[in-house]
């Protein structure tokens, strides 16, 4: 918790939360509030945790208040990544009722999927403190919530892994296939590639590995390995080469595998089926 | 599965795939196939099941192949709304192998993540098809998603609640205390509506219940009752509104619920918290 | 009047205005008063009615101006929905001078057209006061204008019938044709739609009516039919189904037609061929 | 009708057309046909006159039904600025039935709106084709249509203003006022318009004509006067600059004014008041 | 320098600098500063010159930095247009120090581009000062950047050509082989020209520019001529056109080419071969 | 040459040409060939080179050709990165003479800019070929245009360095002052970069490299350092990380930079400030 976060770019937050609300505003906007809230009622509403967990998105939940009503207040009373309770209060936020009740849902979808995500790699990462072994996600992401939720493993104590395919290069079997061999491969890799791109190459045995390594990968994503071959492995690269497990690791399997001495687990679970933490908004209107 | 589907407008399929693609190309498109893989290589992939469920989004995988290549071949095996077997094919891609690698993480993670939210679904209903009562979605949905998974919820044999707070009025707590009482917030609403937009009122209570149906609410949104209660509100409405159960169902607890009478039962979670279901695809490439 | 508005989402209306804006300055912006209007003039405005209406759309006036200057002072001099007297003020600018000449058409052309649906609708709606009947509006509307035409038929009092394709079924003569019969097209329709979705059924004949009344339709749209037949579906009808009369209606036979007891008059007219409400700015530039 | 038409750029058309396409289907689509008609159905529609006029806008019809299937065949039966009898076939479009229900709204109501100012342009043309005179728009248009308004002035025979603040320049009495004189006014422009940009002056007075031809202006909007003034101004003039004549000119004064010499008469009617031409679509079904 | 500038679009620059953020900040925006620079800390920079030139585009560079942080201070110590030695200072900007780090590089792109179009422009407008000829840009522009590249040219004492294809008519020798001759292509144009849209023609000989002269072109593009045939034209067309030079005229012909008495002289080099002016910024920041 | 060639995501080609053909095209389409030339007249146009050059674009200019009529035939002569001689013919395009037109100027531009650039790449590629120094771009690109910047860079035998502030860290003076030391900012960013993203510092200082080196960074921008301080630099290196040499490099004093040892030289200059490639398009229009 005590790293930095990365900085999401602002028009990043504006325009993902712009097409939220736009989808949920439609064409005639809310129309509850409009025959039931007088134009004038303010609000007051905070947002509470039912459950504990690890908050991710307070800047979009933000950003969804505020872009109905400029002038609504957000309190956060927490930060991303920190670790709440149950019952813990999240934001504060008053203004203009219909402008709150308005992006009310909207703010809590944001909130409670990228909440979800830090919470559940947070229970991963936790689970691995005892060793040097990082859990990263990877490209398996909501469509069109790839940055955001790769912010929220960051809010959860994880790492990222490449965040498109214009990143870093990452060889698999269909490409070692096509060029020849996995030395091959990486040859071509190196001549492509710019020095500030790193390749890194998926090996499913550990004479792979040693091809890989004589030729000079960066990193080696170690393919479906039980504890065992992943110790063997470990001991083959000698600090090398980055190692990454991965492949069906769960919160119940996951020590055991850093236990290996790989560098970094890598898990999709994280991001296309963290459950949405969940969070509630309590208001009180004056009319 | 013999009702008929929704038709996805095919501009929405487009702008949504096209946005994933662009999240996942980057600026430098897929660095790793430029490096290895010739420019005129060719390949037949397969995606397959690694699990039983119920499919959804092929319209999705199938554009995400065709925007990188229009020369792409997409032919599903399935239909959306499909049950298939872990191992079953889904659908079969030949074409240029640069293009179905670039578009194939977009490809899964859109299927995998509306295919998982059809599953999910089609547990629900299938827990409760011995009633009348059918399941059914809410706006807790990924941002940006909304439609598509309200689509992936029909496909699961699922119900569709409003798309939006603009197509139907929905009377919450709030809405009441401002207006005075829920017989004068559904004036209002009365007064306001068109004469195609519905009414629902949410009630925790049975005299709130009461109410709402002396009012003229088209629906009434049945707030966290259990089994008991339920059942006497199906009493005491006597056909004279539709009734939605809401808050807190669970697999476990829906076939309860539904066997009160109720006529729909509305579930965040097939939304915001299920898991993709795990597809893969299967390649081989032809330099 | 007293009926409260529909609330724009602030995004549609920036969107709307940005569109416009960009569309009026092209790519070399005002060059008139680029080349004979000091940067640091300033200006007084004022918009005022050439002829007595309706007034709709003055947060869109309201944003073209800020848009070109965000320092631009707005000063409603009357809200939406009042009627207006010819000669009467509308709204008082003041602020930067090239700002307030840039924005100057973009503001009136919004302004002059959606009072002026507003202006056509009161007079639909002033024409059938005595009744219960309310003026509707249709689909047809000016391509990518329909949400800001719909809230100008609010403004001038009359009723929205559907925002688009997606949120209510309309059921018409060809549906009926490939289902089968209008009892079938109706029980298809209650099997998709979900229970905030309503139904109408657009019928030719008092049979065709006593069919769709069987079947459960929620509202019926009579088309061209004269009032003595449209007196006749009132009292078949009993209330069992919101009535609805279509076609060909004017300002001279909406009487008639209302007084037959019918609730919904829809006409086409309102928005795709309402005249402009001729409103004029008058400016004191002070170099 | 013999001089060529402008060609509207294919992205224009696209946008324009996606944009109300994307307003019509919503979220959820076509819901009704959904519902009601099989996914393989085939229907064949005529668009047909429901009063004579000028036909402006076929290009976005094709685009319209194409966009909802590209295999959508559409034969226009006339061409944009062609006159058309009341029951004319304006075109014959064969294809997929829910792709032709789906795009039929959008598809008329870009068609009728184009068309019915065709057919106004048309009317103040023909009564003004006895003199050299032609009838132009200008930037009084409906906001997100002006480059599709005025192809439809084009259809009509009439010919085109200003495009934009940025085409052209056009002094106005606030610009005059400011520079001090229409002298002072007009040699600023010259000094910053480059040598393909007209400048234009509007001149209230047959001395400021005077002034304005003096410090020579390319064209001169005479505003407001009435026929006696403008013979005089043609006089005056003696060709040396072009003189458009403006200001609550009617279908019943144009001629008048035509008369006097002018070169254009410039009318905000002719787009921010055009009645839609009425135009169906009949459309038959086979499922 | 005297001569006003035109005013870019507050939109035009807006999208302009969101576009270039969002490509240089990617998915995951600075990570550099994100790891390095705490979120608090601030900064002061300074905008200098490393060369002698003319300044364009400053309102781009301050977007840049209030893009990322609306609460930047940025004060320009020059204006768009003014010569500034090497050394000078061009703008002070003080916040938030990642804001400041995250804008630089795209501020400076803006500034430097921009800025060698406005130098080199008036390099050219400085060497042919002694005669009434302007130099004036073409549609040869960077693609995207068009109005932000003419914008730049003013700023170098130069004049604008075309914004487009749309907004004169330039009559070339294709066009003139199809229309049958230079007299018969400027009959087509005058009859499709609206009454303020100017008409050019290009012509290679003084014959054809005496048919250009007798058929009325409002200008005349003299391609590729040496000055003893450009006096000759100038000589020719008597004031009755414009005249324009055109072709490989370089720093060291165009003052030559501006004694011969043309009124313009056209380079595409001004804007598609500038120079990007040295920049720098000096930064310090406190954490 | 021989290297492969990264692929441009079609997206990003298509985003690219539509935008320029947007501004180019404006509101109202190419009037003069509207005007001049009939709507079925066809036209054979050949892209030729008017100066040697090494060419980059192809994809663009054909998109510009194709977008304006999806019939237009482009065949290419040459393959981006090939070298042409003077008056080599560089594309064949047939098909509708309006949209030819109309597209010429735009795909020229990408083609002209593009080519500049790989034109300039490929002079100080050659310049080094000796040595095993590769010549690399910077982020010091034209707004809007990086990822086609970098990719003509590639075209000319250059590699790329960063494509935004996102995909690796480059450590620079400001970030050491605020970390403390060269050694403390490399802890941090290599606390926060995952296992896919470099690390780069810049260094003034032969003791600043050694510092560098000492924290692990896996590259080292040796800033404005002369031949023997870089020589020395590339010595205590000992391979231990990637060089870079950077600062003013120019084709005259690149060789000797390159002979020093070092792995990488930048220049901004091979995208800031590349001349145009001389390209013309010389066509045959039919009527």
């Amino acid at each position: 918790m005590s790293l930095p976060l990365p900085v999401l770019p602002p028009l990043l937050i504006a325009e993902a939360v712009r097409r939220a609300l736009a989808e949920d505003l439609g064409r005639a906007g809310d129309v509850t509030s409009a025959a039931t809230i007088p134009a004038d009622a303010t609000a007051v509403a905070v947002i509470a945790a039912r459950e504990p967990g690890t908050i991710a998105g307070l800047a979009l939940a933000e950003a969804a208040f505020c872009e109905m009503d400029a002038a609504t207040a957000f309190a956060a009373a927490v930060a991303d990544g920190d670790r709440i309770d149950r019952g813990a209060a999240v934001a504060r936020i008053s203004g203009n009722a219909r402008a709150i009740l308005a992006a009310e849902r909207v703010a809590l979808n944001f909130l409670s999927h990228l909440s979800g995500i830090a919470t559940l790699t947070r229970r991963y990462a936790d689970a691995i403190r005892h060793t040097k072994a990082r859990v990263t996600c990877t490209r398996k992401t909501i469509p069109g919530l790839r940055a955001l939720e790769k912010y929220a493993v960051r809010c959860g104590g994880g790492s990222n892994h490449r965040f498109g395919l214009d990143d870093a290069i990452l060889i698999k079997d269909n490409h070692i296939a096509v060029a020849g061999s996995a030395g091959e491969a990486i040859r071509r890799a190196k001549g492509f590639a710019g020095h500030l791109m790193r390749i890194e190459v998926e090996v499913d045995t550990l004479n792979q590995l040693r091809e890989a390594l004589q030729a000079g990968a960066d990193a080696i994503l170690l393919d479906n390995m039980q504890p065992g071959e992943l110790k063997e492995a470990v001991a083959i690269t000698g600090g090398r080469a980055v190692l990454e497990a991965s492949g069906g690791i769960t919160l119940e399997t996951i020590a055991a595998v850093a236990e290996t001495g790989v560098d970094f687990i890598s898990s999709g679970a994280l991001t296309h089926s963290a459950r949405a933490l969940d969070l509630g908004l309590d208001i009180d209107v004056s009319a």
